[in-house]
């Protein structure tokens, strides 16, 4: 008898945008994985500990090399050690920040799964993501009516959809800074961009001259909104 | 003194994909502005109502015209309602499903606040929106690494954004289920494109022959994602 694995969407960053569901399973589940990144706090230790106890938590490294087949391995490893744990009966949890289906961690562990341990059960619980946390830190109506939006990564193909798209929300700024301030300069929008770090974190940070970033020191999860 | 306006995200349905944020204001504000459709049933309600009591809720009435102006005077009214409320020092919550930024009730009423009674303090607290609760329902990985996403009402650029983006959210595909699929014809993405509806729901819907939607009776939320 299998159990399941829950795929727990955390939210953006502020511990109380983690719903109800979210913080039942996170008390209840007998083993929550967690995934940690080396290079910067983990903001998902910080939602994830008062309704948890250490003896619970299970670490799993996702250090990223630069070699493609290292990553490879090390998330085929991590599903190989989850598929052991929930195939043999135990319930579990494998939280991520924001959500599970958009630019997560989760999804590098969900693709070794399905290819190697298809027979995990598998439930996604979805959490707020950035996406909207910042529109709402920054007071942006992302669409209402007919308004479409596109999301794009910074290190993605950006200028194509600032230059179709009345709104646009673009992530992971600090990846490609430069990048992005090109598409934004190229199509005319600088004026409609507005940059957001850390929404709704106490150290939230909101840059209306989205110019001066260059020279700023940016978070791993700043984003720069564009909109009409 | 003015009080605080909070705009509270519901979450897609399920109510245990309210935010902890979202409970704690439900429980405390002693005003609760409850968008009412005519055409549907209030899934706000069902939500709202185990955290608060009926006689801290008030209902609006957002019946859609067909003429602009109607709307406009209604969205105007409710937004002097809430003014006088919050003006008068108390704080409020205006409830919406989904998320406040992402084509929400909340965002017709923003904008009377904005034009009319820019002095009433207003606080978004975002929500876990349908376009992610859908790809959880459907086991859809919307996007990792480079890849970008497009999120469209049916009744907007459809055919553009499936052209353009190797992921697309169209949402309330019930407004205009023809020209949704003729735009998956044209871009001979049919095969690409998965129906969700009522996501995380009891009576959660996933037809993955989407053609033949066409001659089924759709939910109002109903949603196609479309994915390589």
């Amino acid at each position: 008898m299998s159990g399941t694995l829950y795929a727990v969407g955390l939210g953006p960053g502020d511990p109380e945008l983690l719903t109800i569901k979210g913080q039942r399973l996170l008390r209840e589940l007998p083993v929550i994985f967690l995934p940690a990144q080396e290079e910067r706090d983990s903001l998902a230790r910080k939602i994830v500990e008062p309704w948890t106890d250490a003896a619970r938590l299970r670490e799993l490294s996702f250090k990223m090399s630069k070699k493609p087949e290292e990553n490879r391995a090390r998330w085929r490893e991590h599903a190989a050690t989850i598929a052991q744990v929930v195939g043999g009966g135990q319930d579990a949890a494998f939280v991520t920040e924001g959500d599970p289906m958009l630019y997560s961690t989760f999804l590098h562990v969900y693709g070794q799964l399905l290819a190697n341990h298809p027979e995990v059960h598998v439930e996604i619980v979805p959490g707020v993501s950035s996406v909207t946390a910042g529109a709402a830190a920054a007071h942006i109506a992302l669409a209402d009516e007919r308004r479409r939006v596109a999301v794009v990564p910074a290190t993605g193909e950006v200028m194509h959809a600032v230059a179709t798209f009345d709104t646009v929300v673009i992530l992971k700024v600090s990846a490609a800074v430069d990048a992005v301030l090109k598409a934004l300069n190229v199509t005319g929008r600088m004026g409609d961009a507005i940059y957001v770090e850390r929404a709704g974190w106490p150290n939230q940070r909101i840059v209306r001259e989205v110019e001066t970033i260059r020279k700023q020191k940016l978070d791993y999860f700043g984003q720069v909104i564009v909109t009409r």
